[in-house]
């Protein structure tokens, strides 16, 4: 299909196969560019990023996934900004993306990721990206996906995704990446920082971070607490029981073997064929989400329904009315209105 | 809509006001043809039910909604049999409900949940319905839904549903009730009874059951590991903390305690506004959900989407094409089909 003329002039300069080339080979300033491409709303750019994707994707699924998680205050950053300093260290090329569904920050919070890991930041071996802002969960959770694409394309081979903690962001997390590693802090049954709904089922690793000063003690306490929860829990996976190992990302101590866990983890889920299986159910899932997305939002733009839409929610939160008799009438609606 | 004469033939006799007279004045033969009715895929009868519904709905959400869940051989149906009847005793009148999407019996079943239950099923203050038999998770939830509000109608003002405790059956159930309980057997830590996805941070209570003759001292254990593994929890409820019971349905030990902090849980939630919360939502929730089973439904079975579908969806698993390339296709199918 022919891209229409105004739309080429708003669109990024280069064409989607120079940018292709310019991620292949490691540019940074292109894998920069093909990001904000995907993260574009705009129809026109939309396209193009899927040319983009399509060409790329061959190259693309090479590195180790990981979702990092846990409440605000957990040390995320300093974490990621030793763990990954340590990676390139080794040589390892590692990319950090976020999850941030109520990051509304535009070009400032580049600066804002960048001062939260300062060693990473100015690693040539590291590439930092925010979280892409504004937009529902879906949203943020297709334009991480896809950059976490690019940047396996470019290269890097390690890529945490990291997720703020709160709400259902670190599900949408878990289901993009090949190990959730979840921070804690020492002081468990501290219910403040509460395990949050249908995580504990989806963590591969947990790693009780500030276990340093005099906090050693009860961090290796909540080590065993942790461990004991997690033995009440149905495994999700017959080849692995998730470890709990005891860190401090500011004494930089317990990294190498919380590292040596996760890899460990990759190897055994590879040998078992359960990586590979996740990875093609998360595709499975990932279009599921996608089409539902768009084929409610055609049934929601609707005028018919949009008209009925709001009023037949209240009638039926009230108890005036079944749901059933509801979602009929916005069947009939819908149907009737040529949608 | 006038109703064809062909359709009226084959429906239940009874008309819906015939039908919703006799459920009002508690007769059990009319309610159970009224859950025959809201059973049927027939569309003639979905409408009908619909009619009956509708004229019941201000008669229902008087009862008292509680979830069993638990894994089989935990004794569900032993505890629904002794807490029945104690509640029958004291003047209460019990329905007991099932999910089970996995039930493919007719008839028969009727007489093994009998079997299962055989005190409660001679008392003539309780109903017991099984599982609505085959088709999907979301059909068998509607029709168990639908059910629970004829039994409110009829004045049953206890209703238990209880679920296999397989798949994601408990948690449809658990947004349906008022009081989720999970029955556990003592040996925690046995991870063959593992806690499963999702579940444990919908419990509201607790109840550790099979806690008689050599097994008191293991089902002591059993609630204290239980209750330190929920405070790791983030608690749903800032008005209610899911407490730990140790019961034997076998020896009737335990019930009253039990029964008291299922009350109790209801006086708190009522107190809070979060019960009226809690319904609403489900409410809300419930018409979410047919609506999107419907309108996907629409979707799948168009012509063009059907065709395309299964070759997609295994070029996208495959990692050959990118989700969002896809869904364009399909909708672009769809929406080009008149769809």
């Amino acid at each position: 299909m022919p891209t229409p003329p105004q739309a080429e002039r708003k669109a990024p300069r280069r064409s989607a196969d120079d940018l292709a080339d310019g991620v292949l080979a490691g540019d940074r300033a292109a894998l920069g560019r093909a990001i904000t491409l995907v993260e574009s709303r705009r129809p026109e750019h939309r396209e193009r990023a899927q040319q983009l994707l399509t060409r790329l994707l061959p190259e693309t699924g090479k590195a180790h996934r990981i979702g990092v998680t846990g409440v605000p205050g957990v040390g995320k950053s300093t974490f990621l900004d030793a763990m990954g300093t340590r990676l390139t260290e080794r040589g390892r090329r590692v990319a950090v993306l976020a999850v941030d569904p109520s990051s509304t920050v535009s070009g400032g919070s580049i600066l804002g990721d960048k001062t939260r890991m300062e060693r990473l930041a100015s690693d040539s071996g590291a590439f930092i990206r925010p979280s892409p802002s504004g937009g529902s969960l879906g949203g943020v959770a297709r334009k991480t996906r896809e950059t976490m694409l690019l940047c396996e394309a470019a290269g890097y081979d390690v890529v945490f995704v990291e997720t703020v903690g709160v709400g259902q962001s670190e599900i949408v997390v878990a289901g993009m990446v090949d190990c959730v590693l979840l921070l804690l802090l020492p002081g468990a049954g501290d219910e403040l920082q509460g395990i949050k709904r249908g995580i504990l089922e989806r963590v591969d690793v947990v790693a009780v971070n500030k276990a340093d000063g005099e906090r050693i003690d009860a961090a290796r306490q909540a080590r065993q607490q942790y461990l004991s929860a997690l033995k009440l829990l149905r495994p999700a996976s017959s080849a692995w029981r998730p470890p709990v190992v005891a860190v401090s990302a500011r004494e930089e101590s317990g990294l190498d073997d919380l590292w040596s866990q996760i890899e460990e983890h990759r190897r055994r889920m590879t040998e078992s064929g359960e990586l590979d299986g996740r990875r093609r159910l998360q595709r499975l899932e990932w279009l599921r989400s996608l089409v539902e997305d768009e084929v409610l939002g055609v049934f929601r733009r609707a005028p018919e329904v949009a008209r009925l839409l709001p009023e037949l929610e209240g009638r039926v939160e009230a108890g005036e009315i079944t749901p059933a008799t509801a979602t009929a009438r916005l069947l009939t609606a819908w149907e009737g209105g040529g949608g």
